[in-house]
C-alpha cells in the first residue's frame, strides 16, 4: 500500500487530499482545506501554508506527492501570487523527501471524469463517487483528491504496462 | 548592531547579501548567488534554494529580511516561476523567524543610486561604493545588497523620526 498526497495550491485556500493505493484500487484517507485569508501579509500566509502542509505530511507519511500544473491564462499578478503558494507547497513535499509529479488540468479531469473539459462540479461528484465519500467534498479538497487519483491511475497504468512487457519477456516478475 | 539579509529571488539564480547596521552606518558582511540551473526539475530547484538560504541564515543569523517587490510587467508564465522562487525565499526567512519587508524596485534604486530609474550597472557601482567593496559585485548579489541597504536606510529613517519625536516630548529616549 502506498499513500499519495494531492495538493491544489492557492494563495487564499490550498486543498489537500490523501488517498491510499493498493494495486489498482484507491481509497480515501483524508482531505482538507488550509485557509489563509485571515493572515494579513503574504509571508505569514506562506509560513502557515508550509507549517500546515508539513503537519499533514508528518501525520500521514505519504510516499508521493502530486500537484496540478498551472493554467497560464491568468494575469502576471495572480500568477505570481499563485506561484508563491505553489512553490511553498512543492517545497513541503521535497523537504519531506517525497517525489513530486505534476499533471496538467486536462489530464486530471480526463483521469477522473473521463473528459478533459469537465467543470469543477463534475470533478467534485466523480471524486465523491470514486472514493465512496458520504458527501460532496469541498471544491479545493476535491481538486486535490482528483490530482492524487490522477497520479494513482498514471502509476497503476505504468505498473500494468511494465507488467505486460515483462510477461511478454517470460513473466519473470510474477 | 543588527544584520539584514537582502534577497533577490529568481528561478535560475537567487542573489543574497547580508549587511550590518550600526546606527546609520552599514557595512558589508557577505553575499553570494545560489545557482539553480543545473537542477533538472523545478521541485529540485526550489528544494535547493530553500536549503541554501537556510544554511546562509543559519550561518550568519540575520535579524531581518528584505526582498524586492516584483515588477508585474512579465508574462504569466515567468511570473509563476518567479513566484515559486520568491515564495520559497520568503519562507526561508519566516521559518527562521525573521520579519520580511518588501520594497518596490523604484524605491530600492532611489535609496541606493538616488534615482528610481537607475539601471543594473549603476546599482552595482553604487553598492560597491557604499559598501567599500574591492570589486564590482555580481549582478544578483548587488541587487540583494541593494534591497538590504534600502531596508537599512528605511529603518534608520524611522529611528531618526522616532528619535526626533521623542526629543520633542522631552528627550527621554537619549
Amino acid at each position: 500500500m502506498s499513500l499519495i498526497i494531492g495538493i491544489d495550491p492557492g494563495s487564499r485556500k490550498t486543498g489537500f487530499g490523501i488517498i491510499s493505493q493498493v494495486g489498482s484500487r484507491q481509497e480515501y484517507v483524508t482531505s482538507g482545506v488550509i485557509r489563509l485569508e485571515s493572515f494579513p501579509t503574504f509571508p505569514e500566509r506562506l509560513d502557515n501554508l508550509y507549517t500546515c502542509l508539513m503537519e499533514v505530511i508528518g501525520q500521514w507519511s505519504p510516499q508521493e506527492a502530486a500537484i496540478e500544473q498551472v493554467f497560464m491564462g491568468r494575469s502576471a499578478s495572480s500568477a505570481l501570487k499563485l506561484g508563491q503558494a505553489r512553490g511553498v507547497a512543492m517545497l513541503a513535499a521535497t523537504q519531506s523527501k517525497l517525489p513530486v509529479s505534476e499533471y496538467a488540468a486536462r489530464k486530471i479531469k480526463q483521469a477522473v471524469v473521463g473528459k478533459g473539459g469537465a467543470d469543477k462540479v463534475q470533478v467534485q461528484h466523480m471524486v465523491q463517487f470514486l472514493l465512496k465519500l458520504p458527501g460532496l467534498p469541498q471544491e479545493d479538497a476535491a481538486d486535490a483528491l482528483a490530482v492524487a487519483l490522477c497520479h494513482a491511475n498514471t502509476q497503476a497504468g505504468l505498473i500494468r504496462v511494465a507488467g505486460s512487457r515483462h510477461s511478454r519477456r517470460g513473466r519473470w516478475l510474477e
